[in-house]
């Protein structure tokens, strides 16, 4: 297998945290989006990661991979699967994967890493330049809405879908990590979301994010301590 | 079965398609999303239609919900499944999904529903007033490249995703058909995209779409034309 991602595409490191969930192991292909070449648009037209290649078979986007592991390994997994078995419960995981990846993204973790992290890639023509300290500010007040609507799931269940671990953990995990690694979530704003957090940042599949580091951007201060 | 939704709303436009294709009938809730109503909120915190409730399941969001009725009516429909059996042709499927359902949504049907009809029901502090030339003029422009997709892929297949009609072919049609009711497709641009549009409105679960009008805003002379 080989996912083709970046390092903080939030999208990617969901991926890597269910491959990682699963024990399957991909080689990672980074892939410099922001040079939009050739050879990876005709893969994936829409240019965005990631993009996995499993057995022959290319699946593009984030949503096509994770219901393609959920159909090709989920069943073996059997009481460690990553999606319900029941109807309600999968459409209940489905919603929270497109909060994250849609909402959460539009709101928080698209801004920071454009802002932060791609801009350092791009030459002043191409939208390169300082951050926009606008969007910035604007991603740090929605994640601290995003905190509290987690922390109000957690009022009923366990884990943010159900009573167990899912898809929709790891897909707000790995948006929360990108901003995190940038210092930029209020973890004291909502206790429940932090012990969350906590929980699943302690996994051996979280191991491989917290270990990675851009040269010149080092990580905020708690990003690998599992216990803040 | 209830479908709430908007008559507008391109994702919801999709679901009414899938329903129909499949035989299904929901009543249909028209939901005035800008105005944000409390018990709508307490359904869907993200303020988006479409949102189907069946057997006492509320499934919210477009992608939650086409997932949900291929799981539960897909393999009833034999050879009329939207959905393809073997792996790599449903992510194939759910790839041009997630194209026209977010790529196409942002680049055109968004900004067009958005600046011609939505804004109309809005006060000027709620952002209504006189449409954003600038956006609908964006949305123009991107509309011709993705008609040159489309030509693009129907190449190499009789329709979008495969040899066989899928929930592609209805995501990319009901996209298309709120952006025609505005005009706005030059469909003269692309024969082949043109003639695979005229071949889905054809079709009678699109009768209901081409029915409707909205009060003070008539369709394009070609809206409801089958044969253009």
């Amino acid at each position: 297998m080989q996912l083709i991602q970046h390092s903080f595409c939030p999208h990617s490191r969901f991926i890597r945290l269910v491959l990682g969930e699963y024990g399957l192991t991909a080689e990672l292909v980074d892939e410099p989006v922001w040079e939009r070449r050739a050879e990876f648009l005709t893969l994936n037209p829409a240019a965005t990661t990631p993009v996995l290649i499993d057995d022959g078979v290319t699946i593009v986007g984030v949503q096509p991979i994770a219901e393609y592991i959920d159909e090709k390994y989920g069943e073996a997994a059997g009481a460690m699967r990553l999606m319900p078995s029941d109807l309600a419960g999968r459409a209940e995981v489905r919603r929270l994967i497109s909060w994250f990846n849609d909402k959460f993204f539009a709101e928080v973790s698209e801004y920071l890493v454009q802002e932060k992290i791609l801009k350092r890639n791009l030459s002043a023509t191409n939208g390169g330049g300082a951050p926009d300290s606008g969007a910035i500010r604007a991603a740090r007040v929605n994640v601290g809405y995003h905190l509290g609507y987690i922390g109000w799931l957690l009022k009923s269940r366990n884990w943010l879908a159900t009573n167990r671990i899912t898809y929709a953990d790891l897909a707000a995990a790995a948006h929360l990590s990108a901003a995190d690694y940038l210092g930029d979530v209020p973890w004291n704003e909502d206790e429940s979301a932090k012990q969350w957090y906590a929980r699943i940042k302690s996994r051996p599949a979280f191991r491989p994010l917290l270990a990675e580091s851009l040269p010149g951007l080092a990580p905020a201060p708690t990003y690998a301590n599992l216990d803040f």
